[in-house]
């Protein structure tokens, strides 16, 4: 079944320890479009500006991704993202944001984006994740991320999304600031109190946590030892994931799992190189080939 | 098969952000041995004052542990250590120490005792656990925990006894100190190659990993919400490993994970009660009903 992405196109230069990238492809909707690609057909719904180089979309639109919904406007600039990693690459610290055209997004689906049943409102205002979902027809399954920004200014609006989701993704850090709890699993079993069906808590490096009313897993991270450049882990986690439910057509919690451990290892791939460069190289066999490992790993 | 645990023996004053306790038991090798106590015959060596209360020596022998190792020196006072945890129940504070009689602590081990075939030299410092190292017979599988204070204080001991060891357990922390290395699959790597057969990792709440020459492992904290006191956590984890693998005479990668998985569950209970309080209330049948739990939560 099809996924629908909707969330950030961008300009990411990236500051790690050891390297530095300029103006490369990132944004939310971009590593998690792409990650999902492995798995399912994907169409991307994202804004970006005049200075977008056809390559980029050339490359998404090579993996199958469906580049229709993605707004060119003219006369203005792409989102742009400058970030740097603390040594433990685990940390980061924004340094420049310039969201231009993103600011004023406001996507309007076509009908078959429409009727997709699979979604994932990726980075991006409640507001303008509330907008897409109503429009809507009946998805089988909604999940939204969210981050520290909208939790801080737009909480009533994010409170009425996180009511209407099936799932909601997020980092630790976002959810102890969402909570006030320092315990993840407390912290998790709160989030879910405000709506949505189950919680998913990234932790990075930690891996993953999810809770439902009555379940909690906890699956670890794939000890990679080449991390090169964590951008875009959880939004390739979250692909990895949404990919493999829609590419099974499933929902329930022992689905959600393995499709957890998926964007697990989508994402340890993911960062093992900047931008899209390490995911570029790979195809589903040797995801799958990792999965048989981390499995195997994991087996007790 | 048995297994002799050398290390400290305490009273601990503990300060959580919502509790406090002052002077209970407490030492590395007081939790490791009663963590070990669920699976095979455990032989504590250890050192106390004329402080001490037969009840605590009382508690542990009535767990099948054969306490004759344990030196009461008269006219001196047990190993004390008062710590606060931070809100976060991850990080801690140590706020007070007083060595006592741990400082001149000089195991001379009995007959039986030297032929153990499972040794665990708890914390303690390095010429002190090579000391006891040298009394043994012929065992077959000998690890050792380490601490901060020795990788700073006595790293060439530290050094000679790790090439001495089949493994070496110690905290992401310390294994970022003593490798100089932000990457812990990285760190872990360097660590083994320092000597020791293999390495295992403790990461708290988020886990354990593994490292040998060949294999890298790593799993999940369980997600326990009652974190109430995390004191003696790596001790248990500690006590569970070694007890499982001298249970059912193993030492290799495949049993050791499990093994870890057992550790892991131990110190999942520990951590929901103060001192030894949550463990004395289980027998093993819960921690084998944890596991099953577990290892289902595991199952891709």
């Amino acid at each position: 079944m099809s996924l629908l992405v909707v969330g950030s196109v961008a300009f990411d230069s990236v500051h790690t320890p050891t390297a530095s990238r300029e103006r490369v492809l990132g944004g939310s909707a971009v590593y998690c479009s792409y990650a999902a690609s492995y798995f399912t057909p994907v169409h991307l719904v994202g804004v970006v500006g005049e200075d977008w180089p056809a390559e980029h979309t050339e490359l998404l639109r090579a993996r199958g991704i469906d580049m229709s919904g993605l707004r060119v406007i003219p006369g203005a600039e792409t989102f742009r993202w400058t970030g740097k990693y603390l040594p433990n690459m685990n940390d980061r610290e924004t340094l420049e944001v310039h969201l231009n055209v993103f600011a004023q997004f406001d996507p309007v689906l076509t009908a078959p984006q429409r009727e997709c049943p699979y979604v994932f409102l990726a980075n991006g205002s409640p507001r303008l994740q509330l907008k897409t979902l109503q429009q809507m027809r009946q998805p089988r399954l909604v999940v939204a991320d969210t981050m520290d920004l909208w939790i801080r200014e737009e909480h009533d609006e994010l409170m009425r999304l996180f009511r209407r989701l099936d799932g909601v993704v997020l980092n630790d850090s976002e959810a102890r600031l969402l909570t006030q709890d320092e315990n993840i699993v407390e912290a998790g079993r709160k989030v879910r109190a405000m709506g949505p069906k189950f919680v998913v808590i990234k932790k990075g490096e930690h891996g993953a946590m999810y809770f439902s009313e009555r379940r909690t897993i906890v699956l670890p991270a794939y000890p990679t030892p080449q991390v090169v450049d964590p951008t875009g882990a959880g939004d390739s986690f979250a692909g990895g994931m949404m990919g493999y439910l829609a590419e099974n057509g499933r929902d329930d919690p022992d689905a959600i799992k393995v499709a957890m451990a998926y964007g697990t290892l989508v994402a340890s791939f993911n960062v093992e190189d900047f931008s899209l460069d390490r995911m570029r190289r790979i195809e589903r066999r040797a995801v799958d080939d990792r999965m048989a490992e981390y499995r195997e790993m994991l087996r007790l």
